[in-house]
């Protein structure tokens, strides 16, 4: 053999492979990753809880004013789902966009079905439930939210339930609908009717068993227990919703702010600077704990022994922390300004809070309260860790 | 620019890259992943959840006749504790045996600590904990497990708790032990005598706060509130263990064996056919299902609608499923011969049940029994999922 004459093209097969290389992803595992949402910049940030790092950040998602984020059962992509209909599909290995269409005018949020086949979307508009294919983002189902006299509701508080199941409400319709989609061409939807005043949000209960839906038009919570759907909307927490004043619908407290630690669910109280203590077994008040302002989001530790809030304009620079042991706060924190959200590693051993208004995610650790790091992030929002992929309801 | 010759080099630079790429491991995620162990065969097989298929084996990890499984945080590692005192740090991506060193004699289990840094191995022989770096498996500290004059006791039941902490049980001592390594070269013990006769087997409670483990030398649990360590250890269930016959410790149920779902407790009863049901708030037995063997592991589906059953010979050719909305059995499988053990998927549509005696692995949807794919797996015992990752205690 003899050694090549090193021409253009004898450097170009020596050094074309390297280059190639570098540009592949470092190999690594998707358990401690997660998304932030740049809220002002239609982009998202890929982090690992790990290092408590930026590994990469993704651009071109639209308007993520709004935004809410699901994640594929290997855990390998994000769903984005944007205020202007925008779906985005996000490889976190490669930090690329790997596929984006804009579904609706205007969407609130949406959810994964349990085998990880389907992405389901909240529409405002047109009101309805679109279904698309995981994988491909091909739609799959199409289901207007009609009512009365071939009007469209708003679709708000989007769960998935066990199968190829989707159950949600309609903000002007007073409903709550359960679609199966298992045969995506002819959609099944049992419909629940007059189950309360203009319900607003959403969530089920972390065995995915009960549909807790906040009403706006008037006080209580709309209860669905899915293991009997045959016994209706049952009314719970009657007084719920009776502040000092009426809030505005943008207002109202995001029901995925409730935590349930244990088999007592925490609450924020409407109007007033209280977070409520509801068992989950009957599902009567138990107490309430007075805290310094407007509680916005109310998130668990993932052991039930601390929950964590953060609260409305004036008070939005603080987060405080209740001992659910005790019932007392043990904390008072001052993160930034402008708490938007707030997320537990999946352990529970640190929390993420996103401080917008001093563009930074802080993170600390939730035994000692210490600030382990900060990270520099344009206007954060919503913090998503890929843990939810494996959570029923997330 | 000129062509070059193709010479033998120029063959080699244009050629060797592009198998060097094919050994790449393919780009994927991690949270769809698992290994089961090749009891027989020193073997573990990645599988992936999403294709119901296999994707690799790795071998040499020593002996397999008893061995249990956590995941680094990140879900790419799966450290495997082997009865021979083997430990096996497994990349599951790469699918290699990234390390493994021989810690002890004879071991029986280990643990990850919260944050996923160290990682612990409960030992008969040496009677003792060692804890471990869990990137490099170098040790760190190294706790016997001494009573007595000088004695060491074998070390069971060992879980993680919030901090540095393990917490396990001694058997010959008739102690609970619980250790932080925050400071590894200085452990603190905090230790817990007295707690009942030869516990040989223990369990923590999803949310990391009961500690309960089972006692062969007496009736009855013992039970420590890692909340309010400061009340002690109590005896619960103070019949448990009230078999027709003793049995020998190598058939007494794994507490592993349990299921938590909802505020319930299922466990397998001792030397009867029987499930039992406890209530987790107050610890009182609320009732008892009559099953068709003697139950070895109680799972409960993440949803806790459902608990499957397995059985000791010579029932073990059958699983038995209970709807622990009724309280009834809902289904009887069969799914082939000596079911070891089961494992369900994160959200809960599938399990997985490894027939060792049939060489397969079954796998079932959960909503209507129908049986999903067999997989051939030469002895199967134990399946483990990468979101183990992700939950306290595992």
């Amino acid at each position: 053999m003899t050694l090549p004459r090193f021409s253009d093209w004898g450097w170009f097969f020596l050094v074309w492979p390297l280059l190639a290389w570098s540009a592949e992803p470092v190999l690594r595992g998707t358990g401690d990753l997660g998304v932030i949402v740049e809220r002002g910049a239609g982009r998202v940030v890929i982090v690992s809880t790990s290092g408590n790092s930026i590994v990469q950040r993704v651009e071109g998602l639209g308007d993520l004013s709004h935004a809410s984020v699901v994640f594929s059962r290997d855990q390998r992509y994000a769903y984005v789902f944007g205020r202007d209909g925008g779906l985005s599909k996000v490889d976190i290995l490669r930090g690329t966009l790997d596929k984006r269409i804009v579904q609706g005018g205007n969407s609130i949020g949406g959810a994964i079905s349990q085998d990880g086949r389907l992405v389901a979307v909240a529409n405002y508009e047109p009101g309805g439930l679109k279904v698309f294919a995981a994988d491909t983002l091909d739609l799959v189902a199409d289901i207007p939210a009609a009512y009365g006299d071939g009007k469209l509701s708003k679709v708000v508080g989007i769960a998935d339930l066990p199968g190829d199941r989707f159950i949600y409400s309609l903000f002007d319709a007073d409903q709550i609908w359960i679609a199966d989609v298992r045969d995506s061409k002819a959609p099944k939807v049992e419909k629940f009717s007059h189950i309360g005043k203009s319900p607003y949000d959403a969530l089920v209960t972390p065995n995915g068993r009960h549909y807790l839906a906040g009403l706006f038009g008037e006080d209580g919570i709309a209860l669905l227990d899915t293991w009997q759907p045959q016994q209706g909307v049952q009314r719970i927490l009657a007084h719920y919703g009776k502040g000092e004043e009426k809030l505005p619908v943008y207002k109202m407290p995001h029901l995925r702010g409730w935590a349930v630690a244990g088999h007592q669910a925490y609450l924020p109280a409407i109007g007033r600077h209280e977070v409520l203590v509801t068992d989950t077994i009957n599902w009567k008040e138990t107490g309430r704990i007075a805290v310094r302002g407007q509680p916005v989001f109310v998130v668990a530790r993932p052991d039930g022994r601390q929950v964590w809030v953060n609260f409305a304009f004036p008070d939005n620079g603080y987060v405080q922390v209740i001992d659910t042991f005790t019932g007392q706060i043990v904390q008072t924190l001052e993160p930034g300004k402008a708490v938007l959200h707030l997320e537990f590693t999946p352990r529970g051993e640190a929390v993420w809070i996103s401080a917008r208004d001093d563009n930074k995610v802080v993170i600390y650790d939730t035994a000692s309260f210490a600030k382990i790091a900060e990270l520099a992030v344009e206007s954060p929002s919503g913090i998503f860790f890929t843990a939810r992929a494996q959570r029923i309801g997330f």
